[in-house]
């Protein structure tokens, strides 16, 4: 039900997924009518044996206060699709609803896992060659210790090598200068803890310039910075279309080129605008869930979708579970050496 | 002397700026023989009566540890130069070198002002429409209090009312989201404390997607979240030039609609990196400094040289001790009424 769309987006979008993927099973939670209605409407063949609907006709709107929804709702279509993660009854939750009460929900229902004191939001962010690396916290915690920036770079290793299978990603730490004596104390600690664990290809600092050039495959930073740098790079790629719109109305020449551009700049949003690259995966609880952004297209939500499969083909949460506890032994095991 | 191209680039950028403005004078601060050769390659007519120079064979390069610099090198040219302001022998200062250096020594020599807890660093941030904005700080504080970001306020506030000659302008305040619960603490606080203020026109919480609308005159945040945003921004701008290279190598579609868009992309470019809007200022000292990127190019170091310019016309420093006395006193009244 969630998002500025709601069932007009996620239920195309959930029929477009399961035509997509063969073993997909699809539960819908939200009010029958309305989703039995959008779905007799688009419906494709063969497609209703793996959907299920859950009704409740309580929501949780994007202007409610995070904590107050999660008190008085708990029959909300949100409260209840974390709370079949809990049961086991599915293997992951996408939702396009409020960022806080889905924090909240899954933080209450779903418990951080061992080790991880608190969730975190993990955005895709595209490099300017091909390859997507991962920016971490993007809004969950306002203000970072340095464990748990650490954290952030455990969960962050472990998902960019489950989802590029890549042996040994690469983690950066998001900083104001290379320099070593640059940075806020959390940034300088979490360097040290980083260096010092051998559980992680700790490449150094970053800087904002370098996020899109795919120097790292993690980068990692507090919720509050994360928030903002995605957020302003967004709105530098609506500032080229504002541009280019404007350009529309000069020469004739201006026109031709931004007509022959067109191509180019949709894709080039497609690649730089990380509100596109959509489905952020809250890291650090027991069970999968998946962010939509709330004014999500079809399409981007059918990659919500395919990013909570993904997830929960390999299990993404146990994963983590196990690299935590790896580090946990061998720093106990260099505190008895020593 | 400072900077990457240090003199090669400084001395016709001051060359440039002498033709520019008629009652400027300049002093230049460094190695007398190596200014004197640059100056004879590429002297204008007329224009030797406005130069000076001050030599001194010492300087602070950009790998020196800016407390360490501080210490050992007061006879280096960032010295000597920030040191002519204090002495009142010139209006403003101009530098391309080690940022954190020049920090510490315009707080060493010229002292913060009174109510200012310490030096911000001003970047000029490209709008989507024309209206250029203020963003502090950009660098200076890594971790800011409330009171902090206020004084950016206040400090940002007078600048932009003095170089855009407007008479309210509109203060931001970053943050990660509208609502009033989201946020730090800090930036809760800071909005607290400048919707009490009258002298300051505070529009609310901006997101980082509004940085570039042009929705605030002046957005205030810390040092670290500024930071990133600008480099990242700038990285935005890389990834389309990459990008753009790349679709040079496609089809002649691709190719010819490159070539037509260059000009609109130069444009863009000048318009949307933060980088080449060149000469941040140094505020909140009792004196102007300015600060220009380190890879300037000639023409974005003579945009530093006319932002000294303007500011040591509108006599900022002394604007800023004006308003801040103003609100200590209102605060005074207020608390005596009640």
């Amino acid at each position: 039900m969630g998002g500025d769309h709601g069932i007009a987006v996620t239920v195309p979008a959930a029929l477009k997924a399961l035509s997509r993927h063969e073993s997909l099973v699809l539960h819908l939670i939200g009010d029958e009518p309305q989703i039995s209605k959008e779905l007799a409407r688009s419906m494709g063949q063969g497609l209703s044996t793996r959907i299920k609907i859950k009704h409740t006709a309580d929501t949780v709107t994007a202007t409610d206060n995070p904590a107050v929804a999660l008190r008085g709702k708990n029959n909300s279509s949100m409260y209840l699709a974390v709370e079949m993660v809990k049961q086991g009854e599915v293997e992951a939750c996408v939702s396009a609803g409020n960022t806080g009460a889905l924090l909240l929900t899954g933080r209450h229902l779903l418990k951080t896992l061992p080790g991880i004191d608190k969730p975190a939001i993990v955005a895709r962010i595209p490099g300017a060659v091909s390859k997507t690396s991962l920016l971490l916290d993007v809004g969950a915690n306002v203000d970072c210790k340095a464990e748990q920036l650490f954290q952030f770079a455990v969960m962050g290793s472990v998902l960019a090598e489950a989802l590029n299978r890549s042996p040994r990603a690469r983690v950066g730490l998001l900083n104001i200068g290379e320099e070593d004596f640059k940075g806020n104390e959390q940034v300088r600690k979490a360097a040290q803890m980083l260096e010092a664990c051998e559980a992680i290809n700790f490449i150094g600092y970053v800087e904002g310039n370098d996020l899109f050039e795919g120097v790292a495959d993690v980068v990692v930073c507090d919720g509050f910075v994360g928030n903002v740098t995605i957020k302003s790079s967004a709105g530098v790629v609506n500032v080229i279309n504002t541009i280019l719109r404007q350009g529309k109305r000069r020469s004739w020449v201006s026109r031709l080129s931004s007509l022959l551009m067109r191509p180019l700049i949709r894709q080039l949003q497609k690649r730089i605008d990380p509100a596109r690259f959509n489905g952020a995966s809250l890291l650090g609880l027991q069970g999968s869930i998946i962010k939509s952004h709330g004014n999500a297209t079809v399409d981007g939500f059918v990659s919500a979708i395919e990013q909570a499969i993904r997830e929960a083909d390999k299990r993404v949460p146990q994963l983590i579970a196990d690299r935590v506890s790896t580090i946990m032994a061998a720093n106990a095991d260099t505190v008895a050496k020593q």
